[in-house]
Order: structure tokens, then C-alpha cells, then sequence
């Protein structure tokens, strides 16, 4: 039996998403068909997502789960007609933080993920900006300007992880490869010397590196497991003498390394 | 008065984070000064987040305001008994879950962000590399490939919003600039005539182009408001001509857009 997960919202459903994911990965067994209804702010739009769960339900034999961030009190009322179980997540926090704050909300929609600021909007698309240009080790020009510079194999996470720490937390997050000639002579390539303290590693398991790199370049030199293997030992023998810190992301997302790179270098985030 | 907001975790506090702020953005004229404890998973940490707390009370003259996301019962038994106002998502939204789904849940820790599924990671990944390599036009070759082409003028936004459809959604997002060569014969760029209907653009106010292009090239033509009007001007000109649907970028933040994106044109979403 399937049940439909309905997230429904009057911006752009990612709170709802993220609330109801977390809660759902608690329940393995069951299957799941998730739907996300964003800029609902209409008695109109509430009512077509009335429909479309009255027919989830007709379909599925079972009510739907709704897991919605919706401000407007009017709308939320029309969805909490719904032939569902609807978790509004504003209707059970914002209670309590009222009594705390002794202050009324401002029922105002549409306030997070905004650009109202647009200093935190410069300052995230400026460490986009510098995390692209300073991918893969393209330039050593502007290192000093970098907060973090990961480095790691070829195919060790270090891209998306940086591109993860600019977008999320504004932060100029460069990376460089250690590639084999650095790495036969066991040293770090001449260019992240000065900046040995900015350093941070990835590391990860040959079975999965190699698995990575076939999907790339299948039957090569490159991705071969023994290959992989010689790589990754050099790389974090190289860390481990010049005092770098690294993690395996083998079985990390990229939210948990970046989380926990952020945490770990006591690296301050620009954007909340 | 300022008060103190802790988000606490057990994993990378990442929807406590959200939770947090969609809700605190509802409180306008009060300042808060926001820390994440993330990886929250042992008594002993427990602690040290209790005595942080207690802390922040004495310093605030207030007691803090705590968002967490913590599965595990006993920890959490833990951090009730703090000095604050404890918000827990879990607590209040597991039970009624538990009951509408007739199942106990997994009480497992750390599932959500997972890699546990490969298939979802490369998905992501691979979706990155396509749009990092099909970045600005750099490119023709795989167009084919990609999921959707954003076009706009030079700073509109398409590379972050490219990133984030990748990123989120796993997405195959390229983006294709608007030079000014072709507004000036009002045509698209000859690489992209084949793929009119993968086409979505992006535009900005020329007040805030010319802003945003100050930064990277003051007192350039390039950045001039004249210019940013006259490009602008022709860009709108060549999408509508050519049934391009565009949207507004000003204000708006890289989720809205996104998410916008990938509901009005009816994108499949790869990753939840």
C-alpha cells in the first residue's frame, strides 16, 4: 500500500519538504509518493489541492499525510478541510513562540529564503562566484581570499562540497587537486604551501573511488581499484605528515561534510 | 534585549536551521543571534549544550529559544531540562505520524541527507558536473542532455540557479548568456535554435543589473544603467518573440526561483 505525502506551502514548499523528509526516513518500510504544491496563497490554489488529495486518497485507498508552511490562517483552515492528516507546522510553533516572545507575529508570507537583504544576497552570489573560479585548482591567483581550500583526489567530493559551503553559508570555499605527480614525491603542490592552515582534506574508500571514477572512464588506468587504492594512500600520508585534517565522505552527503567541515575549521557562515 | 536561538542536532542541524528561521523571520522587530550545535548524539555533548545555554540565559538576561531535531529519547530527555523555551520537532510531530500510520518508528538517527542510497548521489553529482561544465555557454556539445537551458543577460542569475536546480533536485541545468552581438540582431545564439522549447529565462531591473555589474567592473560601459536598460530592453524583446517564458529575478531569492522553475515547467525532480 502506497500513501500519497502532500507538501504544501505558500512559498516555496522547501521548509514543508525538509520538515516532512526527515520525519518520513523514520518510517523505512513504508512507500511513499511525495508531492510538492508550492505558492499556494489562494483560496483557489487551496482548493485544487483539496481535489488533488481527495483524488490521492480515492486512489491510494487511505487518507494522505500534508505536511504544509502556510501563514495565512485563512488558507490553512481551507487546507485543514482536506481529507488528510495535516501536520501545519506553523500552526503548532508559532503559538508557543508568541507566549515566549510576548510579541504577535507578523503573519507576513513569504519572509524566509527572501532577498530582502541584499548584502547577504551579494555576499552568497560573490562566494559562488569565487568557489567556480577557484574549482578544481584552475587558478592559484586569489588563494589568500579563500576561507577554506579543500583538497583531496580526483573525484573525492571536493567540488560539490564546496559549492555546497558557498551556497548555504556564503563561504569562499576553494579546492585543489593533489594530483600523481605531487603525490609520488609525497609533497603538497607548490602553490598551497602558504596556505597550509586554510587546508582540508578529503579522503575516501577505493572501492567507491573507483566505482566513481568508472562511471567517468571506464577500464582505465585512472579508475582502476589498485590504482585508487595507491592514490588514496599517498594522499592521506601526504595529509597526515603536513598536519592536514581530513574525513572519508564515503557514505557522507554532502550536507553532513560541509556541516561538519564548517563546525570542525571554526569557520564563521555568512548566511543563516 | 537580544535573545539567543540554539539549533541542536544529532546530525548537521540542517532542518532545525530551517525550521528555525522560517519561523523567527515571523518576528521581525526582535534580534536573535543564531548558533547551531550540530552532531548532538552523546549525554556528554548534551551537556556542554546545556551548560551553552545556561550560559547564553545569564549573558541575555533572557533564556534562550532552542529548535532541535533530536531522535534519540534520552537526549532529548536531556536538553528539556535546559534553561530555555525547547522546541522539538520530533517530539511533537513523530506521535501523530506514529498513530496515523499504525507503525513505530525507526528511531534511527542520522537518515535523512543520507548517502545511503548511491543511485541518489551520483544522480546529484552527476547532474553538478553537467551543469558546471555547461556553465555560461561554455559549450554546445551535450545540450541535448540538459534538462532545461536558463538565457538571460550577463549577471541575471543563471549560474546560481542552475547550481541550486542541480544541487537540490539533481536537475541537468546548462545556461546559455545573451550577448550583446545577438540582441542586437534580436535572435538567439545560433547553438540553442534547436532546443527553443528547453529554453527559460531570466530577467533582472536594469537598476539592479547595473549594481551588480558595478561591483565586478565599476564605471564600465559594460555596468552603465544605460547599457543594463538597453540590453535588458532587447533580451525581454527576443524571448517574447520567440515564446521564451521569462521571469523577474529581482528580489528574488535563488530557492524562488528554483523552485519556480521547476514547478512551472513541469521538470521531474530527481532527488527529494
Amino acid at each position: 500500500m502506497k500513501r500519497t505525502v502532500f507538501y504544501v506551502s505558500d512559498r516555496t514548499g522547501i521548509t514543508a519538504e525538509m520538515l516532512g523528509q526527515s520525519l518520513m526516513t523514520q518510517f523505512d518500510g513504508l512507500s511513499f509518493e511525495r508531492r510538492t504544491v508550492p505558492f499556494v496563497d489562494t483560496p483557489e490554489k487551496a482548493q485544487q489541492v483539496i481535489d488533488a488529495i481527495a483524488q490521492a486518497a480515492r486512489e491510494d485507498g487511505v487518507r494522505p499525510i500534508v505536511f504544509s508552511t502556510l501563514i495565512d490562517e485563512g488558507i490553512r483552515q481551507h487546507i485543514r478541510g482536506a481529507e488528510a492528516l495535516v501536520l501545519d507546522f506553523f500552526e503548532i510553533f508559532i503559538a508557543p513562540l508568541e507566549a515566549e516572545l510576548a510579541t504577535a507575529s507578523s503573519h507576513a508570507v513569504g519572509k524566509s529564503h527572501s532577498t530582502g537583504d541584499n548584502k547577504d544576497y551579494n555576499q552568497r552570489i560573490s562566494a559562488i562566484n569565487f568557489t567556480l573560479s577557484h574549482d578544481d585548482g584552475v587558478t592559484h591567483k586569489g588563494l589568500d581570499e579563500a576561507e577554506i581550500i579543500l583538497v583531496g583526489v580526483s573525484r573525492s567530493g571536493k567540488t560539490p562540497t564546496s559549492i555546497y559551503l558557498a551556497m548555504q553559508f556564503g563561504i569562499r570555499a576553494a579546492n585543489y587537486p593533489l594530483i600523481p605527480e605531487d603525490l609520488e614525491q609525497q609533497r603538497l603542490p607548490a602553490a598551497l604551501v602558504p596556505w597550509r592552515k586554510k587546508l582540508w582534506g578529503l579522503s575516501i574508500r577505493p572501492e567507491r573511488l573507483h566505482q566513481i571514477r568508472s562511471e567517468r572512464r571506464p577500464d582505465s588506468r585512472y579508475a582502476s581499484l589498485s590504482n585508487c587504492r595507491h592514490e588514496i594512500q599517498a594522499a592521506e600520508a601526504v595529509m597526515r605528515t603536513q598536519g592536514i585534517p581530513f574525513l572519508d565522505s564515503t557514505n557522507t552527503s554532502i550536507e553532513e561534510i560541509a556541516t561538519t567541515i564548517l563546525h570542525q575549521c571554526g569557520l564563521v557562515r555568512h548566511l543563516y
